[in-house]
C-alpha cells in the first residue's frame, strides 16, 4: 500500500480502519477510540460503522482490542461511584435466554443480605426476554429513574432496578442498535464490550455472569459459551472487579413461565418459597458467587442457606415489595396476583405421542412468546404483558399422548393460532430416557 | 437456528441474508435480487447494505452468485440496443491504473475501422484516473448526453463517449458509492458485477478487458489479477458476448503523462504518430482483440497494421476531432495544444543517486496527481485540468545523480511542495540492471 494512503488527511482514517480490520489485522487502541468517538458524535455515518462491525464480526478482535473497545464505550458516558457504600457492591448479568427471571429474585435476596445491587438491565432482545419488560408488567413501575435517584435508592435500600440511560455508555447504545439490524450481534468481542462497559459503569466491586449455553442461548455451543465467559471474566478482572461466570443450561426454558407478567408471578412465587427447582438452583448458585466475593471463605452451602433464609422469613419478598413501591409500581398486584388482567385467548400444545420429552426448540419458544405479544418485533411494538406461555414438562419427563405440554395465552387470536401451528415441531419425544442437560455446567474464574 | 427465524415475516429478510453471507454461505439468485432491489428503491438502508457488502468482501461469492448480482444490477436499469448497427459493436474496459489513456486513442481508431463503440466510461477513482475527467479537460466537452443522442452518435459516427447515467444500472451506481466509503471496493465479485453490468447494458457484441496488475493497480498480484480477469470473462461469455482479457503491467505509469490535460495531449500525440511505445503497444494489442472478434481469422499482426494505418493517414485523429465537436467540445485546443492554460507552479524530482531506476511507487504517483489537483479527494472537489506530472524514466532506464525523473505541475504551490516531499521515496534505484516488467503479461479467454 502506498505511503500516500496514510498521509492524505483525516478523511482517509475511517476507511483505513475498516480496511485494516477487514484484512484481519488488530486495531490499535487509538484507532478504536477515534472510530468509536467519531461514530458516537455523528461524524462517522452508520454505513461505515456497520461495515466495521461486520469486519469485526467475521475477523474477530483479540483481548487487547476487546478491552480497548470496552474502555471507549465505558468512557463515552458517565460512570457511577459507589465507593462510599458501607458494604460490598455487586451485580449479576445473564447473556439472555428464555424464561430467565433470576435477576428479579436475586436482587432483593442479595439486598437483604447487605449486598448493594446497582442493577442496570436490558429489554427483550431477539428471542430472549428482558428484566425491564418484566418489571414493567407491574403497573406504574418506573425503570427510567434519574441516575441520582437510582444512586440514592441503591445507597439507602441497597437495590435499584433501572434501564440503560443515555448517560451510561452512549457509544454502546448507538452501536447496539446498529448491530441489531445488521446481523452482527453474535460476536464475542462485541458482546463482551457491550456487556462489560455497562457493568463497569455501574461502579461495582463484584460481578457474576450467567453465560447461557444451548439451543435457547445466543451462544449455542459450550465452546462458544466458554469463550464468551472467558472474555467477559478477563475484562472484569482487567478493571479490578471480582468476576466469575457460571455457564448454565439453556436447552430448555428456566422455570415454567415465559412472558412478562407470568415471569414476574413466578419470581414472586420463588420469593414465597414456591419456585421451580431449576430456577431456584440457578438463582442461589449465582447469589452464592457474589456472597463469597463479599465474604471470602464463605462456603457455597452456607451462601445458599443464607439466601434460602431470606425466602423462608419473607424478607426478600418484603424487599421486592418495597422496591416496587419506591420505583412507583403498584405492589398490590404482587400480593393479589390473580387479580391481574388475563389474556383473552388460550391455546395448548399436546403431546402427539407418548414417551420421554427429549428436546425442546427453546429459541422457537422464545420467538413464539414474541409472536403472542410478549416481546417486540420492531422497536415501536407495544408489549402485551399478559401474553406468554407455561411449559409443563422438562427434558426427561415422561409424557402420555394428548397430555398438555405447553399452554399459550394471547390477546391476539390470529397470532395465537399461527404460533400453535409454528410450534408443531418444537417438542421432540423419544422411546428411551434421554440424557438430561446439566443445569450448572461449569464455572469460569 | 430456530424455524421461527424464518417465518416471522418480511422484516427478517435483509437481516437473514446478511447473516447467511456472514457465515460464508452462497446466496440464492432470489435473495440477491430481493436485497439489491430493496436497496435500490430505498427500502433497505445504507447500513444494512454496507454490512452485506463487507460480508461479501470478506467471504466472497461463487460464480453463480456473481452472475446473479450482475443480472440484478443490469436489470435495475435500461439496456441499450445496437442490434440494428450494420457492423460489430464492441467496447474496451480497463480496471484502472496511472497514466492509462488507452480509451481515448482506441475509440477513434476502432471507429475508423468500422467497429461501433458505445463507450460508457468512469471518473477517477482512488489513485486511478478516469476517461471522463480526461475528456472534460477539453473545454465544453459534454459527457452527459442523453442516451438517445448518444445512441444516434454511435450509429452515425460509430463512437460516443459518455458517463454512466442514472438510467444505466442504477443499483450499481448506488452500491458503488457505498463501497467507495466502506473499504469494500477491492472485491472480485463486486468489481466483476459492477463492471460487467454496465458493459452488458451497452448492448455490445464484443468486449476486451485490460486487467491491470502491479503496484499501481487495484489488484496488485498476478494471481488476483488473473482471478478478476477470469471472473469478468466468464460473466461476459455467460451473456453471449465475445470477451477476452489482457493482463497488462501497472508497475509503472502507462506512457509519460499523468493528469487530465497532459493525458489528453499525449493521446493526441499518439494519434499523430508520436505516442510513447508502451502506450501504443497496449492500445494496439487491445484493439487487435476487438478487430479479431469482428473478423475471425484476422492475424494479430494485420490487426495492428490496420490500426497503425489509421494513425499514419490521420483518420483516427480526424475522428477524435469530429467526436469532440459533436460532443460540444472545442477541437481547437487539440490542434494548438500549446495554447492550453499552463499551471502556475512547476516542481521536479531529481535522481538522488546514479544507477538504474528499479522501482516506482505507482500508486503513490496516482495519489500525488490527486494532491496536485488532477483528481478528487471528495466528490465535491473541482479538478484542476492543467495539473499533473510527466515521468521521464522507465524501469530499467539508466539515470545519473541530479537528473530529472519527474516534473510536477500544479496551481497550488503548497500542495506541490507537500507532494514533492511525499514522493521522496517514490523512486528506487539499483546498481545492477533490474528486471523489466513484461508489458502484456497474458491473455485470458
Amino acid at each position: 500500500m502506498s505511503s500516500f494512503l496514510k498521509t492524505t488527511g483525516e478523511m482517509m482514517i475511517p476507511y483505513q480502519i475498516i480496511e485494516k480490520k477487514s484484512r484481519g489485522e488488530a486495531l490499535s487502541e487509538a484507532e478504536i477510540r477515534d472510530f468509536i468517538n467519531a461514530y458516537t458524535d455523528g461524524s462517522i455515518p452508520d454505513y461505515q460503522m456497520s461495515a466495521l462491525l461486520m469486519a469485526i464480526f467475521i475477523k474477530g478482535m483479540n483481548s487487547e482490542e476487546t478491552l480497548a473497545l470496552t474502555k471507549c464505550m465505558l468512557e463515552s458516558g458517565e460512570q457511577m461511584d459507589f465507593s462510599m457504600a458501607p458494604g460490598f457492591v455487586a451485580d449479576k448479568h445473564s447473556t439472555g435466554g428464555v424464561g430467565d427471571k433470576v435477576s428479579i429474585l436475586l436482587a432483593p435476596i442479595l439486598a437483604v443480605l447487605d449486598i448493594h445491587i446497582p442493577m442496570i438491565s436490558g429489554r427483550g432482545l431477539g428471542h430472549s426476554g428482558g428484566t425491564l419488560d418484566k418489571l414493567e408488567s407491574i403497573p406504574g413501575f418506573n425503570v427510567n429513574l434519574s441516575l441520582e435517584k437510582w444512586h440514592t435508592l441503591v445507597m439507602e435500600e441497597k437495590v435499584g432496578l433501572i434501564g440503560q440511560t443515555g448517560n451510561i455508555c452512549p457509544a454502546d447504545k448507538k452501536i447496539y442498535a446498529l448491530r441489531d439490524v445488521t446481523a452482527t450481534v453474535r460476536s464475542i468481542p462485541l458482546i463482551s464490550a457491550s456487556i462489560m462497559s455497562k457493568k463497569i459503569a455501574e461502579g461495582i466491586q463484584g460481578l457474576v455472569l450467567d453465560v447461557k449455553t444451548g439451543n435457547g442461548a445466543f451462544m449455542q455451543s459450550l465452546e462458544e459459551s466458554r469463550a464468551l465467559a472467558r472474555s467477559l471474566v478477563s475484562i472484569g478482572k482487567g478493571y479490578g472487579i471480582k468476576t466469575t461466570a457460571l455457564i448454565t443450561d439453556m436447552n430448555q426454558p428456566l422455570g415454567k413461565a415465559i412472558g412478562n407478567w407470568f415471569e414476574m408471578k413466578e419470581s414472586v412465587q420463588g420469593l414465597q418459597g414456591n419456585g421451580p427447582a431449576d430456577l431456584m438452583d440457578v438463582t442461589f448458585a449465582l447469589g452464592a458467587e457474589i456472597l463469597s466475593m463479599a465474604q471470602p471463605g464463605l462456603s457455597i452451602e452456607d451462601a445458599i442457606a443464607m439466601q434460602q433464609k431470606t425466602i423462608a422469613d419473607g424478607s426478600a419478598f418484603e424487599k421486592l415489595l418495597k422496591i416496587v413501591e419506591l420505583q412507583e409500581g403498584d405492589p398490590d398486584v404482587l400480593i393479589d396476583m390473580e387479580a391481574y388482567p388475563k389474556a383473552a385467548y388460550r391455546g395448548v400444545i399436546l403431546a402427539e405421542r407418548s414417551g420421554f420429552l427429549s428436546e425442546i426448540d427453546t429459541m422457537g419458544l422464545g420467538f413464539a412468546g414474541i409472536q403472542l405479544g410478549a416481546g417486540r418485533r420492531v422497536i415501536s411494538d407495544e408489549i402485551d404483558y399478559s401474553s406468554g406461555m407455561y411449559i409443563h414438562k422438562r427434558i426427561g419427563d415422561r409424557v402420555e399422548t394428548g397430555q398438555e405440554v405447553l399452554t399459550l395465552y394471547s390477546n391476539n387470536e390470529k397470532a395465537l393460532n399461527e404460533t400453535i401451528d409454528q410450534l408443531a415441531n418444537a417438542f421432540t419425544y423419544s422411546e428411551s430416557e434421554p440424557e438430561i442437560p446439566t443445569l450448572i455446567v461449569e464455572k469460569i474464574e
